[in-house]
């Protein structure tokens, strides 16, 4: 028992909040992150970034520690013009769903920048990572799926610091990029991320600032206790926070 | 055309890589982020505190700047009871999935700290927050799950610079958290988190401390161009990398 405290006694280590000035950083990450179609620059990322990056994505949290990731790095032009049919095909299906002035809205908005970054990356989940039984998995069969999105978020806040853009791309039919990388039966694709240098980045969504969707009101999606039960303190303490800067 | 430039200018600022130091505070808040069961200290947190934390989670991305995410807060001890309650009738059907020591270790493990953290937050995602056609999500319909899984993990990594832990718990009947919190039938519950202070953490993940699963090795989780063709210039990489602090 002793022996067995002293284990977990080197195993826990202090963690307390962080300064001022880091506690900021994550949140002007976390502020500023942009999905990024076009505002890509043309040189390569080198590979001691990426693979800050993908390590990023490696420390996201998992079911029953699954880690049910994989990540296939696009670089070929023949692969990612071809990845851009897949997308423009679908695409002009997607388009047809919509209709009169939305449709035209629509068609306007560019929506991936597949061929324009210069890397790509295909981030995919296997649900046998671990087993066909998973802890946390057993009651929620989506679980792989949402650890493998946590490692898509943690490579976006990553990129976002160091200057690099971030387009997720999901208009695609999921067998198309399957054949196209020989991904397996059993693999599910979460993201397609499209990923250069950037020098600038929109102020706001670019959904928003392209007028096709405004940002909500946080308080209104928030609720206490139940359902539906307006959460008020909370619009005090936004009141009482200050502005980010 | 002139004037469209112009807004579009006004739209973008410039952006670029962050400082050192901000980049090493981001990266510390992805390698220290932990899954907290039972390290939970009692005190409340600050309404200002959730506030900042909500607004973290409501800047994730979302398909068609779509939003679909609700944030219901927990502080009822009767409600985080029930709750607990359904937790402890799914985690025994979970434990009977496991053989032998698995699940001797199963049953050794704590999964939870609905209790014992001061907060939960239940995060569901509304697949009609939006209409029927949703951008982005015509040719995947999970992609509005995802854009709650990116908030949760904003959540998670502003919790980590707070001093907060969270923890998720996935471990229940969808229905019975539904029916305790009045939840509407078309919103799916995405996640359960539990939140409170905390002044230490594991080193390395909990289950692997604990002898569940170990953490795997990144290259062999990386391809280039192709499913299965290795990555060996992310393992170069990764030797020259400086080991996190």
């Amino acid at each position: 028992m002793t022996s067995e405290s002293g284990c977990e006694e080197q195993a826990l280590k202090p963690a307390s909040a962080f300064s001022e000035a880091d506690r900021d950083a994550v949140y002007r990450a976390i502020e500023t992150r942009r999905d990024v179609r076009d505002q890509f620059l043309p040189h390569a990322l080198p590979d001691e970034l990426v693979a800050r990056l993908l390590a990023a994505a490696h420390a996201a949290p998992s079911v029953g520690f699954m880690q049910p990731w994989n990540f296939l790095l696009i670089r070929d032009q023949a692969v990612r013009d071809a990845a851009w049919e897949a997308f423009r095909r679908a695409n002009d299906e997607a388009a047809e769903m919509f209709a009169g002035d939305q449709q035209t809205l629509y068609r306007n908005l560019k929506l991936e920048g597949i061929r324009k970054a210069p890397l790509s990356i295909c981030v995919t989940c296997d649900p046998d990572r671990a087993g066909p039984v998973v802890l946390g998995r057993t009651h929620n069969p989506k679980m792989d799926l949402y650890s493998t999105v946590c490692a898509v978020q943690n490579l976006w806040l990553a990129a976002r610091v160091e200057g690099v853009g971030v387009g997720w791309v999901s208009i695609f039919h999921e067998a198309d990029i399957k054949a196209l990388l020989g991904i397996p039966e059993r693999v599910q694709i979460v993201a397609w991320l499209c990923l250069g240098y950037v020098d600038q980045l929109y102020r706001e969504p670019e959904l928003a600032v392209k007028g096709w969707r405004q940002r909500l009101s946080l308080e209104d999606l928030v609720f206490i206790e139940r359902w539906g039960r307006p959460a008020s303190l909370i619009a005090e303490a936004e009141d009482r926070v200050s502005p980010a800067s």
